[in-house]
């Protein structure tokens, strides 16, 4: 397979037709109409073989889960997804490799109506960056800035399915919740929609990807207040409770990674208001501690000590 | 150094204010606001050491390139930039390497006023990935598929000198004109401001990164239409002239990539204001050639032989 076979493979599947592409993949440059009171939302994220994700994940995996994390970080703002690009470093370029790739990709991005415009394919380490946009009404989007003393700190679906999973993988576990949790694991559910119903009620948001009291420290560092939250409210899925002991669970659930949940504060007298947006958007949401003035996070543990939370989350170069 | 203390280092010096960036990098995504009556221009270029350039390259020279890449792209496109994201996977955390390749990308980057707005930072195997974006008023972009019969072709500046700089890398040799090509290699000058000048009068255009033949294939193959182009009209540096023989000269100028140069076409009538144009944008254009009815490129050597080019670029799976 050359190159702009590989190139042309992608294009002729990915090119969602959209009202607000102009010029999709093919060119110099995409074009593209951001509609008229909208703004643009950016982000961009890296998965590289073996930092990321073992070397020997299916390659419809990754095409999910490359767009995944990013509506994901879309979803965090209360953006709602439009157009993409993608960069793909592969060692060779295998045309099965790349057609389950797209199959991944394709599978979210049609749920999303989410047009590849643009990318670039290289050799090299298998590396795969996307960048994501999406639009979100002029000053209406929720950033980490918001969280004011006395809001609730509440989390979107289950927490620590995502690390169990990676510890299905490594330890080649099977049976019925192991296999569940993989699924949570490869192929996250970016909450677009909570996001868009949570812009106006929201004070702050993040996207748990790092882990819950990591990405719940850059919120309140970013809001300049701190938070205590409570071990034995956090969401537990049955997959996750079926497949090992509480106190590793709880672990996994406050410092684990790739959950790709929201993590959302809100005032006290908008929480059934947010409840109720949230059950309208399909998703559960459940509170689970307070935002406080002193700085840091705090978690109540089960036998109702308060510690300062450890888990600083990944760090890539430590 | 530590992830988060890199990303504050890179935010710290390049998210250039302006008017339109409504929040950088520090959340989930970035917040744009597109100017009324602009298109967004989108596009995104990797760059992994050992294919893209030597493993031994300097930081600052990654710095500029990755970005100026990007700006060559959204100037073929006759856009202004505006802003980018920098996905940069490293094998360590090198506060000296990051404080060089940041001061390189800067020195671009303040030039053209480019925001860096976003970004992910990864350990792994040397990798950038920069996607730019840019503004050009709806409806006026240069594209690949608009040269028609009778055209001239013209690129800007001179050719060849890229594949020149790669062989005095590889080679090791110094002088002058070897330091000069080197520099054209490293710091390509992305011709912004010419992109913009030919807007409305060029038909088509295309930016020369993988070989002129090659990119001037791309844009024939966009329009439905072929080219033939004099090799003796080539624009030569005194530079390469000085570094090599002709014969080997001509190869590169025709096949060699890294060049950047823009590569247009123009109807005859309008080709002394396209030249007026270019002069005024401090940027000197040379007709090479003409645009014909039969597929495909055609070089016209120096012994007066019209031959098919042979030259397909760079195919990264080849």
């Amino acid at each position: 397979m050359r190159e702009f076979d590989l190139i042309d493979h992608i294009r002729a599947r990915t090119g969602l037709p959209r009202g607000d592409v102009d010029l999709g993949i093919g060119d110099d440059a995409a074009l593209l109409r951001v509609p008229e009171g909208q703004s643009l939302a950016v982000c961009v994220d890296t998965m590289v073989a073996g930092v990321h994700f073992p070397a020997g994940t299916a390659p419809r995996e990754l095409g999910w889960k490359s767009l995944a994390v990013n509506l994901s970080d879309l979803a965090a703002m209360g953006a709602t997804p439009a157009f993409a690009t993608l960069a793909l470093t592969l060692p060779v370029a295998d045309a099965r490799w790349i057609g389950d790739f797209v199959d991944g990709w394709l599978a979210l991005a049609q749920q999303h109506d989410v047009a590849l415009v643009g990318g670039d394919t290289t050799r090299g380490p298998l590396s795969i960056t996307v960048a994501a946009h999406g639009y979100v009404p002029h000053g209406q989007a929720m950033r980490r800035d918001g969280a004011r003393v006395g809001d609730i700190v509440a989390v979107s679906g289950t927490l620590g399915d995502g690390a169990a999973g990676l510890d299905v993988v490594e330890n080649r576990v099977s049976g019925e919740s192991a296999s569940w949790l993989c699924v949570r694991l490869n192929r996250p559910t970016p909450r677009v929609a909570l996001g868009g119903a949570l812009r106006g009620i929201a004070t702050a948001c993040i996207d748990v990807s790092d882990g819950l009291t990591a990405d719940l420290g850059h919120l309140c560092k970013a809001s300049g207040v701190g938070a205590c939250i409570a071990m034995n409210d956090l969401p537990l899925s049955a997959a996750l409770t079926d497949y090992i002991d509480l106190p590793t669970a709880r672990g996994w659930q406050l410092s684990g990674g790739d959950d790709y949940e929201l993590c959302f504060t809100v005032a006290p007298a908008h929480w059934p208001e947010a409840q109720a947006r949230a059950a309208a958007a399909g998703v559960p949401v459940c509170a689970i501690g307070v935002i406080e003035a002193e700085p840091g996070v705090r978690v109540i543990r089960a036998d109702g000590q308060c510690i300062p939370a450890m888990a600083k989350g990944w760090d890539h170069f430590a």
